[in-house]
């Protein structure tokens, strides 16, 4: 029979990383291409361990159903970290779990824009992003990346053109581009959207992830009452718990929370219980920074070795954390000429096209640093610089 | 500062649920009023087990980002079960897994509903579907729900009437009602919605649950390619894994896992991998006869009060399995009086009003019999017949 879908379905931008992702895990061939944090990081024994006590100490009720906003003593933990670590004023009530931090994005389109509103982004910005807010139809509008940030001229005229539902970007090592926005950014992005009525959507998967260790301010604490903040504990615990949060004002929480509900009830229950008690029993500090410092190293070999293999007229991001840098091709090469090359020679990369919601970035790819080895990084990188010298 | 949300949050119906529960759950208080299957029917000793084999054998992987459509030995557990017990033709390709079988409610309509689109469910209807389905807005068509099934006559004439996007219903123990659809009810639904461009989508959250321990027919079984079925862990197994599915033919299943993808990348991998071990190492049929036992005898417990106790012109369903009955109350008694009233005797009940999604059923109560056990059951129906007696 011929089945009919909704609208929406066809606001969902044409996708070939299905394929990209099938081909770039072909046996022989190194991926900077994916998204993973570095498996060996995972602290399987400190989670077993957990998982163990909670079955055993607490299990029927971790097993039960649960309420929509989470387990309450990990949110907690994720409050009094957001007011010791960042100084941000978080209490328990204003945090509500997640299925990692994607789950934020279909929530906070479908809590904030009807189809035809106007929301801002990034450009590049997060393809998970633009395919969640998509399905909402709004006209999303993409303000250009600096390397300190969103270009700030642009946006203010985007905001005197439009009223904006909210801006979304990734403050701290964004995905894909590795930028951070500067300090002096965090604060004027926060003056022009000040009693605009457009909020501030700061996705913040990256930011205990910085190679020195050391917090940036978040754009909320210029902007209280006005922004959320999205975190998760993919990078810095294990991404197939699939535990996220967001960080609200409470009356945009109370929508969030009903949406929330309408959408799956609530997060699961027995990964909160196992998560909390891993977290109440393991030192995560000293976890990130020593991942932290991992990273940074496969970042710094990842820019070297740009550097000095590839031919003149590439670029590349130089990021303070997170897990993925971005190149730009020497003009007239395609990235996807380079991901198909690349393919028969043993590396895979991921275009940058579908970060760019307005079209372009035909000339840039996203390079993962976290997943890969260094040894794996090196004869990758030798690799694409083959592919690149031969196609340019 | 004052906030604006989006349109469809206002379509959410009112709900007094949150406050429902929290004063069901004071002490002291016996609650029908909520839906957990029976804590004492999760086998935590066998979950624990196979987690804690799962997280040695191979923790790194489970607990890293994994695919959208889920775990593929857990889908080809689920398609292998459609074949051996329902004779439906399932493979894992046609299987999906979400968090719980909410998050089908949310994903369907999504994918099948635009604003002012046409769809049709039961009167009364499940309470979690009519949140899930009016975020998008459509115009929901409720069919009156006989002993039988969905009242055939008003069905056809609503598809005649309007072009249903699709027909949703719990064809095995309905909630809230306890109904089940009988056989030649399946096959005549189906053949009214054969070739009409509407999807049957059948939600059989208690399928398993029949107290004879037969199985009944899918009403997909007469209607293959025009409907998808829903299916849920949470009360076979334990709810706080959030662990459900969606059989669907494929050209729906693409869209929905499209969807998914942007909803939350997959669900909790970790739990799937453990709930699949699990079900390859312990007999399922055994714990499900065991469990639909248990319930079978509450339910009876409980019709066998109600008959005894309460006073003339207090009818109420005789369900076959699941988890619920629903009692109609004599004219004039409303139920929210007895709910107020109950909660100061120490019984609670739910409501029936937030299940007619066009008004109604004020003289209706829904009584959950999984959760307390037969002490419990019969003290609450004495306190509950007190309460209607004082009323009436």
């Amino acid at each position: 029979m011929e089945y009919r879908f909704a609208r929406r379905m066809s606001c969902i931008p044409p996708s070939f990383l299905g394929e990209l992702f099938r081909v770039s895990s072909q046996p022989g061939v190194i991926s900077f291409a994916g998204g993973l944090p570095g498996s060996e990081h995972i602290d399987v024994d400190g989670l077993a361990g957990a998982a163990r006590d909670v079955l055993s100490d607490e299990g029927r009720s971790a097993l039960q159903y649960s309420t929509t906003d989470g387990y309450r003593p990990l949110r907690e933990f994720i409050a009094n970290r957001y007011r010791q670590r960042l100084d941000l004023p978080a209490t328990a009530d204003e945090i509500q779990i997640v299925n990692g931090s994607q789950q934020c994005l279909d929530l906070m389109a479908k809590i904030l824009a009807d189809p035809g509103d106007h929301i801002g982004m990034e450009r590049p910005g997060y393809l998970g992003a633009i395919e969640a807010f998509s399905l909402y139809e709004p006209v999303i509008h993409a303000v250009p990346l600096t390397g300190s940030g969103p270009d700030l001229t642009s946006l203010e005229a985007l905001v005197r053109e439009h009223p904006l539902r909210f801006f979304y970007g990734i403050p701290n090592s964004q995905n894909p581009s590795g930028q951070t926005y500067s300090r002096e950014c965090r604060k004027a992005l926060a003056e022009i959207l000040d009693g605009t009525g457009t909020i501030l959507y700061e996705d913040d998967a990256f930011g205990e992830l910085f190679f020195d260790g050391k917090p940036r301010i978040p754009v909320r604490r210029f902007l209280p009452d006005q922004a959320v903040i999205s975190g998760s504990f993919s990078k810095i615990v294990a991404p197939g718990m699939r535990i996220g949060w967001i960080y609200a004002p409470g009356p945009i929480l109370a929508q969030f929370n009903a949406a929330k509900q309408a959408a799956d009830l609530h997060s699961n229950f027995l990964s909160q219980v196992i998560l909390h008690r891993y977290l109440s029993t393991h030192d995560l500090d000293s976890h990130v920074r020593k991942v932290s410092r991992v990273y940074g190293g496969h970042c710094r070999l990842m820019c070297d070795l740009l550097d000095d293999l590839m031919p003149g007229g590439v670029t590349h991001t130089s990021p303070e954390g997170g897990m993925f840098l971005m190149c730009t091709l020497p003009a007239g090469i395609s990235s996807m000429a380079v991901f198909r090359k690349g393919i028969s020679e043993g590396v895979a990369v991921l275009p940058g096209t579908p970060f760019y919601v307005d079209g372009g970035g035909e000339d840039t790819i996203r390079l993962n640093f976290s997943s890969a080895g260094e040894d794996a990084i090196r004869e990758g990188l030798e690799r694409l610089a083959r592919v690149v010298r031969k196609i340019a």
